[in-house]
């Protein structure tokens, strides 16, 4: 579990939601939102999230059925510690990308 | 790079260096520290933590050679975030249990 709720499109899927209004969208909107996710990702990480409680899933039994992806009271509640790991990763990645040169150049990469 | 911070291993061997006095430890003692973690598994997080400076790598010339890692001074600066990320996932388990036990009912699994 801990593995995916790290997991770089978890996050991005609920950082795109929780700053959408209504914090809800349809798939082809969270993959608009999601630069470089695939297809098949996105489904995944939205099956995984749904599963955990984290988005509900709306269906409307329309023709062309419509479904729409929200974030629940849940997923919204993981925010603070996600947004604190973010803000973290902003503010380290100089260093971090200068020791991953110094790295490299020591390993010959 | 997200994709790797937010990682179970990452996380476990971040948190065990961090518990451990003077934040360092041998290869075969992180690895009895961490729970179903393989050899490879192991080499690969160490290695990815090094390259972005939140642990580093002692190594002594003695016979036979010695290695220890120890959490950086960037590492140890991603433990408040961490900690509060494993915070919210313990006060949420129970939800996101009993989430997972509805949707599989619902999904036939």
């Amino acid at each position: 579990m801990l593995t995916h709720l790290g997991d770089k499109w978890t996050i991005l899927v609920i950082l795109l939601l929780a700053q959408t209004p209504g914090n809800r969208l349809r798939f082809s909107g969270i993959k608009r939102g999601v630069a470089g996710i695939s297809q098949r990702m996105l489904t995944l990480t939205l099956r995984m999230l749904e599963r955990n409680g984290l988005v509900v899933r709306h269906y409307f039994a329309e023709v062309p059925p419509r479904v729409e992806y929200e974030l629940s009271l849940m997923g919204k509640g993981m925010l603070p510690p996600l947004e604190f790991f973010a803000q973290w990763i902003g503010e380290n990645w100089p260093a971090m990308e200068a020791a991953r040169r110094e790295y490299d150049a020591r390993s010959g990469q």
